[in-house]
């Protein structure tokens, strides 16, 4: 949808070093607003995932200590994903643990930073770290990017209306 | 303390591929049994860390999706250490968060996999990983070896008791 003016790109890098996942992604909104398009579930609800997907929240008590767990599905499907905020800094950064339930013994380390860059505008640095590159690898290759790109689309649509 | 009886060796594994620490250490107790002194806080205060440490549990809610945190003193000082459990298995697994205060922007993942060995004993697999060789390997050289050595004797000994 051009029509919305989106110009920013998803740069996505796989570290050589370390099992991890790193998404940057700018968003023409100031960090509280694209914040609060993480921790409100009504917000999130409306950007998450790919435009196909309906998520649906079980809970999601997005504050330091609290935990969330929420499905996304299609025609006839449905995935779960939970998790627990370890830190949530207002308007500057979320520390996460994700486990998609459809593989119940894997878990990542999850940090959203949130940078302010001025003029109403803001980065996002999200990692994503877990025990293996094998799983790493896995979880690149089962297309998130995609998901990860019309997402951050669907965002940018969100801040601007 | 060898009164109590206790041979089992503490190991510690630094992996060459990945910014992780892997502890492994055996128990003459059953797993329901180490597993208890791992999420009752009264228990808990009991052996964690050095002998000349006290614990001071502010809360520990350890169940999946609570939240703990506690404080380790002794004369004049006291640290503070808190996280998030992703997920808590009774009897067979915990997975958590964990940042030391003395550096709020630290954090690593754990698990901790209570393996049955049958006849009473149990086999308990502790990882912590975290986004950076550079800082798994301070973990490693602040010490903290001496602390899980003394903490698992001070373990033993509750679980004889």
């Amino acid at each position: 949808m051009t029509g919305t003016g989106t110009t920013h790109e998803t740069e996505i890098f796989v570290d050589p070093a370390v099992p991890l996942v790193r998404i940057v992604r700018e968003f023409d909104a100031p960090p509280e607003k694209v914040f609060r398009a993480h921790t409100d579930p009504e917000l999130l609800a409306r950007w998450l995932g790919p435009r196909a997907h309906r998520m649906r929240v079980d809970h999601y008590d997005c504050r330091t200590g609290g935990s969330y767990r929420y499905l996304l599905g299609g025609d006839g499907y449905e995935f779960g994903f939970h998790g627990s905020f370890h830190e949530v800094r207002p308007g500057e950064l979320i520390v996460q643990t994700f486990t998609f339930e459809g593989q119940p013994d894997g878990v990542a380390l999850e940090k959203l930073v949130f940078e302010d860059l001025g003029a109403g505008r803001t980065r996002l640095t999200s990692t994503s770290l877990v025990d293996s590159f094998a799983d790493r690898d896995a979880f690149v290759a089962s297309g998130m990017e995609s998901g990860v790109v019309e997402g951050y689309e669907r965002l940018d649509e969100l801040l601007a209306g």
